[in-house]
């Protein structure tokens, strides 16, 4: 049976929930508050999960300090203290829900993580909403 | 793949656990400080889960504010300041163990959201007791 | 200077808002859905802080598991899965409110902790509403 | 002795560490990520703490629902999903540091509560950052 | 559908980091400052997962308290305040990463609990570092 | 009115709270548990707290980047991943209690930040365990 390791991390960014192709009337009653023009931002709690078999040696699926730089360098540099409509090429044409932030996170670390552990993504907008992806 | 997206709601509610089939030594066997005939309570964090594929136009598996509203309709009016056993009548012959409040929440949204998504309940009794369903 | 040491304690009980000498009408409009006859509850979480000179010899202001002890002899042994209203006399005329308990939790713990200590009272009625007692 | 009324509310914005009178260098010397010109953003957690005598009557210090619709009405429908540099008179030449924030929110408070009670305000800006006004 | 209850416990205790048939300098790249021959240590908060069939007279899939008490004497009674390292003898040749942990408390518990139940076990090292076994 | 600004930070350690002028019987009747010979552990959370005026121009107390890394340096440094009896030469003949350490780390911080602010530690050993330094 697998062990699953899960590190948590977390940043801060600013956003903006626009449908560029829809009316602003469409965008105000879909996204109402989260459609201001001038961004609101949120403190992002990251969990990713890692499954594998521990390695015989180590006792470690992985070190969970390679998996956190692994996750600093390719997520928290390129979305901490960043506007993710404005600062980002993930989001310019792509709008930042929690549910796609969650999937952009997990495509960046599929490439980076070793292909014989399944990965899962957890992302905290708030204390209240948050996602996972995959969803099992 | 499909994305789990989870709102977090609370409510304060009496209960008290007993089985009138029973004696009351065996209740009080059973459900010991729980069986008090004159009810105790709890604050229940909720957390409801709903995976499916995420819109392309909205990039939400379901607006979350949308959510938040389903569930404060047809959970937290019905249980929230409630005495479960008096007030309610879900649990007039059912036990309010939080595995039944949590199989009662399930099936009450289960009607009051899209087949197309799966839900999951997650219903904290307490900090340290809480309870998922359904299991996997 | 001194050090304060603080020990955190939970209970669950039910419990009724209601002044008896005011009309229906008052107590709702006062009290709202915490007016409900037949109750609601809470899980109540306990912060007891006593403030001392640390003993040279054990390091210790007080120890905590005798802390712990007298918390639990002398309150939660009290409260606990009780209805605060019908189950206690404390509360037999006195409104259970959260700066009422605070106050008689206050009280009994003044009388089982050394005078040497000051003492502060912490109640967390929910996560997002609590009292401190007394207030500096 | 007087009870301490505490009561937890949330809001999330975004913001921009800047001071105009300073070249680029200099705000990018001490602000640092927080000088971003595209903002960033947090969900800030905000205590309101209210000291008071309990009512004798209603044993509320002040009740929890008229205080949660004094901060909702005074501080959350102006800052919630903000950006706070551009969308709010109170930040257009005051940089929004948590520190001014908390300072900003007291004075809004002060002349919306009676001035019977002392008021204090802890605001987080993460989990790990927060002020506390005043200190004492 | 079957219904998974959740019990949360928690222990204290110091343990290092070691592989014997490495060099000290493979221990040290590998394992860091978690190679400390000294020890180091954590509080382990440990949840427990039960998925069953609730009971249709009780209401339980497993009471909490009888789940508590089993967790109690075979997983906390022997590593609460103890150095896994030294003290247990689970660990004498088996390094306690938390991965190891965990499968190592799994299997003490797959044998107290009714083979009916699934089970399953979450491990936090620290707020930011946990495991799940198994993982699905 | 002066501002408190807030920096939490966290370390693990082993530790064994022993007086060496005790019999071995008063050693185990006063610290039971946590006198175990081969050490027992914790993750501290330690809150430091610096009060001060806003800086006009930067809005800060203290930048709290700057107060990180002066704890850091000073405490994290001395003290994570360490047996703080065997370790430290601050533990080397004071028993590291909750109090203690507190009362240490303050008076190492004391001296590394400008004496115009006034501070204070929280630290938490576990998080039903806590102590403040000083207590006002």
């Amino acid at each position: 049976m697998k062990v699953t390791v899960c590190r948590k991390e977390h940043f801060n960014a600013a956003h903006r929930l626009h449908n560029s192709n829809w009316s602003d009337e469409k965008n105000q009653a879909i996204f109402g508050k989260c459609n201001n023009p001038n961004f609101h931002g949120h403190n992002y709690e990251l969990v990713v999960k890692v499954s594998g078999q521990p390695d015989v040696e180590s006792g470690y699926v992985i070190d969970m300090k390679i998996l956190s730089k692994i996750i600093s360098k390719n997520v928290l540099d390129r979305f901490d203290h960043k506007n993710l409509n404005l600062d980002t090429k993930e989001f310019k044409n792509l709008i930042p829900t929690a549910e796609n932030i969650a999937v952009v996170i997990w495509n960046i670390l599929r490439e980076k993580i070793d292909q014989q552990f399944e990965i899962k993504v957890v992302l905290y907008e708030t204390e209240r909403n948050f996602v996972e992806y995959p969803s099992n």
